[in-house]
C-alpha cells in the first residue's frame, strides 16, 4: 500500500514497512495546508500532531486509514473521516511512560525551582538562601484526574517518592486498572471537589472533549489550596488560562504546563503567551510524548495497527 | 544548658528545647569569623553549613558538644575538637529523601532539558523541535557510587521509573543495607570502572575525604560513556572541574551539579563559575538538603542527639 508519513517516524520502522512491500513517502515537514496537496492517492496516512482537516480528507483519492502515532486525536477531523468511510486509529498508552516522566520532572522542578536555579547560576548569581525554601515532596498529596495509562504511570512513580495519590471513584473500571490503582496506593474520593480541597498537587490526564474543555476554570481553581501546583500535560484547551493567570497572581498557584490553549502547531517559531512565561509557570514545549523510548513504543504500535488493518481486524479505531 | 543556634532551626524545635529548660541563643546569621565572639560559655553549638574553626573552639569556655544539623561534617574542625574533648555529632540520613528528590529532578531536567524549555518560553520562543529529542529514562542505567541512605533513596525512586541501578560490590554491609539493595534491585559489579563503562547516568553519594577528593578526574570521566550524565549532590571537591569542563566540551558529558569546588559559603552573592554556567550543566545552589521536610527530620535528629548527650549515651559522634 501507499503510505504517507506526515511526521517524523523512526527509520527502523519505516524500513520494516518497506520490507513488507509498502511504498513509503516521508514528508515530515508537511503542515495542515500542504498536506492537502500531498495526500494524493495514498492508502494510509500516518501523523503525529499535524492537523488532518476535512480539506485533506476530501483531496484524498484512496485514503482508507489515518493512524495517529500517539494518543490524542483532537487534531484529526474524525467525524468527516467517518462520513467518508476513512478509519482513524490511535496508539493509546505507548506514550504514557514519557509523559509520566515529564510530569514528575515538572513537579520536582517546581518544588525545588530547578529552572530558576540554573538561570541564576548562568547569570553569575549564587542564591542558596532563596532556593532553600522548598517544601519537599515526601508526604505531599497528589490528585490525579484521569486514571488512564498516564495517570497510573504518574501514581506509580509518585508512590516511590512517598507522595500520596488521590483520585475520583468511578464505577466500571476494568479489573486490570483496579489492580494498578490498588498497587500504586491511589485512594479514591467521592468527588473532584474532595480531591481539589485535599491535595497539594493536581495533575490532569484527561482527553480534550466538549465535557473537559475549560474544566480548569475559576471555580475549579478556587477549590485548590493556596500555593498548590497544577500540572497539565494533557491538552491546552482544558484550562481557562485567564482564570489560571488570576489564580497565579492572587493565590500563588504554581503551574507545570506542557500544553497551551493557543500553542503553535509548528516545531519552532515565536510564541507570545502570558501563561507560558509567567514566573509561577514551569513550562515545556508540548514534549510529553517526545522521547526516543516513547517514539519507538508508538512506532511499534503503528505497525500493529497496519497489520490489524491488513488482516481486517482493525485495532484502536476511534471513529466507528 | 546554654545552646547556641548558629544557623536557622525550626521554631517548633527551638521551643521544645526551651520547654525542656535549656537556654537558647539564636543567631542564624553568624559566619565562621563572628562565631568566635559568639560562642562564649555555651555548652552546645548547633550548626548547619557554617564553618566551625579552631579559633571558635579555642574561644569556647564551656563547649562540650557541636551538633551538625545535617550529614556532612567537613566544615567542622573535628580533630581540634577531639583534642579539646569536644564531641562532634551529626544527624545522618535525615537529609536523604530531600537529596534523592533533587537528584531525580536533575536527572529528568537534563533528559528533557526542562530548564531551557522554561527559559525559551520566557523569551517568547517556541521550540518543540529542539526539545523533542530526549531519550527518556525508562530502561536507562544509573550507577550509584556510595550506598548510604541517599544512594539507596535514589535507587528506590529510580526503580519506579524503570531505571536499572548498579553499584560496586563491597563486603561488610549491614543486613539492613543488603536488604534495601535487594529490594531496590541494585546490581553490584566488581569495580567502579565496570559501572562507569555500563551506565548512562552516574550519581555520586560519597563524603569528602582525602580518598574521594578529586576522584572524578580525567581518568574517571574517560571511562564514562559519551553523552552520559554525571550527578553530584555530595561535595564539590570530589570533582576535578577542569577535567569535567573538558569532558563536557569534547564528549558531551552532561552534569547535574548541586555543589561546586569553590562555592560561596554565604547564602547569596556573586558566583563566577565556568562549570556552574556551562550549557551542559543543570546546576542548583547546594540546596540538596534544603527542604522543609528535611529540616524537620534533621531537627528531630538534633533533639535526639541532645537527649542522648544528657543521658550519657551519645549517638552519631564522628570524632571519638
Amino acid at each position: 500500500m501507499k503510505i504517507l508519513l506526515a511526521d517524523s517516524f523512526p527509520d527502523t520502522h519505516a524500513a520494516t514497512l518497506t520490507k513488507s512491500g509498502h511504498q513509503i513517502t516521508s514528508e515530515p515537514s508537511l503542515d495542515a495546508d500542504t498536506m492537502v496537496g500531498a495526500i494524493e492517492d495514498h492508502d494510509i496516512l500516518i501523523v503525529r500532531s499535524t492537523k488532518v482537516t476535512a480539506a485533506t480528507l476530501d483531496a484524498a483519492r484512496n485514503l482508507k486509514l489515518v493512524i495517529r502515532a500517539g494518543a490524542g486525536t483532537n487534531t484529526i477531523d474524525k467525524t468527516h473521516a467517518a462520513e467518508k468511510g476513512i478509519s482513524v486509529c490511535n496508539v493509546p498508552g505507548a506514550n504514557s511512560i514519557a509523559v509520566a516522566e515529564l510530569v514528575m520532572g515538572l513537579i520536582i522542578s517546581i518544588d525545588r525551582n530547578i529552572h530558576e536555579n540554573v538561570s541564576d547560576l548562568r547569570s553569575d548569581k549564587w542564591n542558596k538562601k532563596k532556593y532553600s525554601k522548598s517544601r519537599g515532596l515526601y508526604g505531599q498529596k497528589i490528585g490525579i484526574l484521569g486514571l488512564g495509562s498516564i495517570g497510573l504511570a504518574v501514581a506509580e512513580r509518585a508512590r516511590a517518592f512517598g507522595i500520596e495519590s488521590y483520585s475520583v471513584a468511578k464505577s466500571g473500571r476494568s479489573r486490570e486498572v483496579e489492580n494498578r490503582i490498588q498497587a500504586s496506593g491511589i485512594r479514591q474520593l467521592d468527588s473532584i471537589d474532595d480531591v481539589l480541597g485535599l491535595c497539594d498537587i493536581i495533575s490532569i490526564h484527561m482527553p480534550s472533549t466538549p465535557q473537559t474543555q475549560k474544566m480548569i476554570n475559576a471555580g475549579f481553581l478556587s477549590k485548590m489550596k493556596d500555593g498548590a501546583m497544577l500540572i497539565n500535560s494533557s491538552r491546552g484547551d482544558l484550562v481557562d488560562e485567564t482564570a489560571l493567570l488570576e489564580a497565579m497572581n492572587t493565590r500563588g498557584i504554581r503551574a507545570g504546563l506542557d500544553v497551551y490553549d493557543n500553542e503553535p502547531s509548528t516545531g519552532e517559531g515565536a510564541f507570545h503567551s502570558e501563561i507560558a512565561k509567567h514566573p509561577n509557570t514551569c513550562g515545556t514545549h508540548h514534549i510529553g510524548a517526545s522521547t526516543e523510548q516513547a517514539q519507538i513504543a508508538v512506532a511499534d504500535g503503528v505497525l500493529r495497527v497496519i497489520e490489524s488493518f491488513e488482516s481486517d481486524q482493525l485495532i484502536f479505531c476511534v471513529n466507528s
